[in-house]
């Protein structure tokens, strides 16, 4: 797998924060991702991909209460083709750290956790915010 | 004025995180804003919109640990016209609640902040999240 090209200048799915992280994130979509969400389309079709770039959650130097993006921790993504990924509910998972793909063991943890929380929501976690 | 048409579709500037609000956002901008923010110009060009969706910080209900956007609290944005915004360092500040313009009383409390905390920024709080 590679980092999906121009994935920074694609369209916002939604934000989150993780505590035990420390990290804030944005989730991104592709044109076909963002259509299955405005549309209301599940499963997402073959060629959605999300990518979810994670920062170190830090404070802001300039504003009281408030956290901003500090480094960038990884980049996770996920990609849809039923046939490739068949064995992992169609998705292909993949984080990036520097650029450079986690290992295996890493891998090996995505799917498990998305198959038992969101089954139900085509094995991915976020919704489109308004 | 007006909320942005197809600010929703906007590229991504960052993410924040306000404790005292218990809100998630991100920050968009607009064509003439992510080129200024990519090519690191300051201060931003005439034309140059940001918008920041706030929404409510809800625990997710899927994952531990983890907060994710509730309902839209309100849309802010910013809009660089040096000439029109002359006496607020160029910027014409809006807040939407529900669609509706907020009043002048909440208007008048953007620009002492931003001018105040990031004179040295353009005015402008957010920077760009690699």
């Amino acid at each position: 797998m590679t980092i999906p090209k121009g994935y920074r200048n694609w369209q916002t799915v939604a934000v989150s924060q993780r505590d035990d992280k420390d990290s804030l994130r944005v989730i991104l979509g592709n044109d076909i991702a963002m259509k299955a969400y405005r549309s209301n389309t599940l499963p997402f079709p073959d060629g959605a991909v999300l990518v979810k770039p994670s920062w170190k959650r830090v404070k802001s130097a300039e504003f009281d209460n408030t956290f901003v993006p500090g480094g960038l921790m990884w980049v996770d993504f996920m990609v849809k083709n039923s046939k490739k990924y068949a064995s992992t509910g169609g998705w292909g998972f993949g984080r990036f750290i520097e650029g450079k793909p986690a290992d295996e063991k890493v891998h090996a943890t995505c799917f498990p956790c998305h198959q038992v929380n969101v089954k139900d929501h085509d094995f991915v976690f976020t919704r489109y915010a308004p």
